[in-house]
């Protein structure tokens, strides 16, 4: 039971139905949750269906309970031996971040009766919740890899930010101060100007008016470009290069499945792994066929030339690649069934035949029979 | 004449006089009715000019709806299967979303006489209906592979940023709501102020004014950078490749027209389309020779060595590559018809000649005779 | 004498110290107009300085149209032949952009007796006059040839802008023009709105207010970073790449002074260029040894290790490089003249000894050398 | 003792429990000084905690001076010779950028007395001298060398905006000058509305009404955005690849320290450094082994497949690499000690191997042993 609940609620694979039903179930009312705190925040809204709010809050907040205590008491199950021992690794999990905010979006519900402020809206936190169920999605585990790696360098921007953002509002504080007392009265004041002119989001609530005043202000915001450009171009630089290093081994475990190519040594299929991309289509979709060379992984691919076709099923191959030997053009590829590729881009043939000329031989020769068919 | 209207209107590639000029008339069209449209919503236009507006509207719409029937009769014409069933495959044409904006544009039109609501300015969404027109511009092609490519990372990213607006527009409710009820009133209200802030574009109209509402706006905006980065980095990343690799094939018909590349092999010429570039001058103009080595598709180019000159033609190559070989300096090289070329830029010279010691010998030797000359 | 002027005023190489004199001096000149300009429309000056500035403003003219005449006087020099005829080529010379400018410059001063409006401001214009005169920069060469390259590109990020700009204002002309109709009154005034979100400037004067108008341009704001993404990510990478690939030639004839570089064959010097980088230090500086290995191409450099000290003039080298050969550190060199040096960087080692074992045999035998010593 | 102040304060290399226990007083007081100041002009805290503010001022500028007047005196220490003599040497030091801030920050409080404007709060101006402090990071210094090199291009980048932004603000200065005289009354004020809208920040004080105004605006916000790329993609591109050169050097020393790469030779190690990746674990973390071939630098890991267990230490090698040469998956590898790594990322599985057969085999022999065992 406490391992079935475990397996359900917090097992890092999630392939099962039973356990994609039950987690979608969760985000969804997550996420319905934090719809239903915002528009109760509406007055319109609250006074016309405020009573389906607070059922639906009500619900909510036991489904929440439930969960937080299951979750509770199957956390002992997990691998990391901290969480082992029935007190202190329950302890241990309920100061973890995901379980505090657990917590913080069921605890004002029932507080509601001693506290006086209505902090119950604090529900549509457990929104940052729904990073822990997309953790497989690749692109956010490269974000938070890129976060870690770079943020050595991340900080040491936003230092020279903050340096630069201190002593322009010092100054500005110094031109301004007399003239608008309301907007640039103190150095915190003018740093709210200082923010925004160098983030370039400019609200314009609060501007300077004096000549050195602006003089400053159109240095900074210039300096700006240079000093926003920083953290950005690192992080987008990063992230990209991790994206990319990211989709390397779910392209090897394909290439294993292509006879042509599963019989070179591990140092070629380092090699090829790298130029090759994994693609999909869907039944009946018709390929275009000049956009490379395509090595077929799993489906059936409907070859037609003039008024021959002809189906070519796990490990064929066709493509552009054939105009390379004198092959036919004006090719006609259509899925006859959902089909998974691996296409190798016609920038990478010359790489490709000149480092595996046996591969090259045997592609060389099915294009020379197709042609004589 | 079905499939002359279906050719006029329809075919993919429109290279004939007489489809340009449709094609034209349609686009001229289009965008006319865009401007029109705008224009009468100006009140000082309308009167003046509201009877040629009026004049224009009957006009274009007439002709819209006749290609709008057009179109429709002709679709059973198009290659998909789906399309050829006359009853079934016009129903299914009508659906697409193409389709869908050509009636949107003339409809309400039409129903003027019934709806009270003035919805003839839709006529202006035909403009979207210009990417159809221009899908054969690479440019576009490629951002829309981008989009289909990229579309979980960028998915993922605006996730990320949905979650981080969502929190930080219920704090940020939470500290304003009641210093500024009017613009902090609700969650939603706040998240206006949210898009603001986190896209950069800061319109000002809803700040906070609370001392923790300016500390945790100052934060967001700051975080901002980071999530603005994350979809223009990917994006701008991932078009700058889709670019590059889209122009190969171009190159790769152009380099089997030069004859001392043409006979390497194909894997040879795999690589050497990657660093040549295409490139075309006018009739008349002189060409920077120390650009590059230039290989001549089409059309003469005059060489003036001190007193000397000659002239290249088709196959001919010349330009800084001399250097190398001990070649004279200073060439003007002058077209004397508009010309074609590939370049080689300096940056490759040596990975280019290295590999191919055939055409090394052959330059060298034309070098020599062109110094002993 | 006419030869004389073209040589100070066109002449495209600009060497010889009377050349640089008298371009300085139009240049300071046409800075110090644009300021003038600029200041003059500052009420509280023209009041106090409007003598000098009107005293100022005649002498430039004066100087402008000098000027003006002597170039449209020698354009018949220019090497291109449309300029050749004494009446045709002037009358071309006439129309060309710059002279366009410089006309427009001094043409309202002379004109203020016939027109009532006051152009004399025009004269600012001529600050557009610099790029002619920074035509020599690589930079903005660079930018030159980037916006000529990409200009297909940046036209279609723009036909995309254009577009979803367009059909967002039409439709937020239609949620808001009954609410705001001072603002969004008309297709164009919404515009006026989108342009401010799309490139994420935002001033705040033009905003929507109805809710689904906010929804919209929420929309558009999140849409925009990527529309942003695109002309700013496809011309920061093109200008990256053409500014690395502009440094190329210098480096070139460098290489050629070095001994040891020098006998090499033309496709390796073709590749070594690629990987070295010029770099000058002034007389007496110290240079950093652990950033690489240096080539002297010009001036004298003491090294000293320990008590010993050594100098190394034209083809000498030094630097980190002594470590893999296992020779002394914590050298200190020191520039005893002013310095050029190629520099190659640590992380080209390996690539650039593997690939030319006879540098490498003289290199290791120089440190063995001066090892012993 | 003139030695020993001198090492505490000036040295480069900040490896002494003592020298770090002083630079970090100084800079805490530093930060607290600056924040101070900030306190100091909001009326509200001035009024309440005026004294203590006061009191700290006098603590902070004692220390401050007493520090100054140390650093004076022991700047003869100095390596350069240009500060060795006692007089002149001083006389230099003083007028460093860096020792004239710490002057500035403390002047104003002992001017107090004669001068009537207050300018105390100029300490906070030292908080620019954390850049000081800081100047061992790598990523300030790669910024810093980033300014040098790129000085030029970014300088050619300003002059482009400077330019264009004179143009604009011209011309809108001479379409809105009448009807907002207030704020487009002279060009510099309309040089204010050019800024915001270049930089994209549009703070929206200051904003055209005309309709000829309103399309210029447009056409330079859209501009903008090239404009704004330009000097931002340059600065970040340069900036990623200066740190990515950074790290080579660090990387080198590490290799030394793996038995199995440090016998290759000088290029052969210049080739990996640059694919291997430095990287620490703490105590106890279970590491990703699917993300490469991990080298333990220092430290013990402790390897489980099923139910055998293997401790490696120094030397040892481990990771996915096992699966090239058939070795068993779902390998647990934990830290029992903090480990240091290099990590061979699998992108570089095949080129690595390739190169260096003879480590090929040693591996291939150990994955074998391991596989029996």
């Amino acid at each position: 039971m406490k391992s079935v609940i475990f397996w359900l609620l917090e097992s890092s694979e999630r392939k099962h139905f039973a356990q994609r039903f039950v987690n979608s179930l969760i985000i969804g009312l997550i996420v319905l949750n934090s719809f239903a705190v915002a528009l109760a925040t509406v007055e319109s809204y609250k006074v016309i269906y405020g009573d389906i709010f607070d059922i639906f809050e009500t619900f909510s907040v036991v489904i929440f309970t439930l969960e937080y205590i299951l979750r509770l008491w199957v956390c002992t199950e997990k691998e990391e031996k901290i969480y082992k021992h029935p007190m202190t690794g329950r302890l241990r999990y309920i100061l973890t971040p995901f379980a505090i905010i657990d917590l913080v979006a069921i605890l004002p519900y029932y507080l509601g009766a001693f506290v006086e402020i209505d902090l119950r809206f604090m529900r549509a936190f457990r929104l940052v919740r729904i990073f822990r169920f997309a953790s497989n999605s690749k692109t956010l585990q490269a974000l938070g890899n890129v976060f870690k790696k770079e943020s050595r360098t991340l900080l040491a921007a936003l230092l020279v930010m903050i340096i630069v953002l201190f002593t322009a509002s010092t100054i500005m504080y110094y031109f301004e101060k007399d003239i608008q007392p309301d907007k640039f009265g103190s150095i915190p004041e003018a740093m709210w100007w200082g923010v925004a002119a160098l983030t370039t989001v400019g609200f314009g609530d609060s501007v300077p008016i004096s000549v050195q005043g602006k003089l400053l202000a159109g240095l900074i915001m210039i300096l700006g470009i240079v000093i926003y450009a920083l953290p950005a171009g690192v992080f987008a630089s990063a992230f990209v290069r991790e994206l990319r290093s990211k989709s390397f081994f779910d392209t090897w475990n394909l290439v294993a499945k292509v006879p042509i190519l599963k019989n070179l040594d591990a140092s070629a299929i380092g090699k090829i792994v790298e130029i090759l991309e994994p693609y999909e289509v869907k039944v009946h979709q018709v390929i275009d066929t000049t956009k490379g060379m395509y090595f077929i992984i799993s489906g059936v691919v409907e070859i037609t030339r003039g008024d021959e076709s002809k189906k070519l099923s796990e490990g064929g191959f066709f493509g552009e690649m054939e105009t390379l030997f004198g092959g036919k053009r004006n090719v006609i590829a259509k899925a006859t069934t959902p089909v998974e590729f691996l296409i190798l881009r016609p920038k990478y043939f010359g790489e490709f035949l000149e480092a595996h000329s046996g591969i090259r031989e045997v592609i060389k020769k099915e294009v020379e029979n197709r042609s004589k068919a």
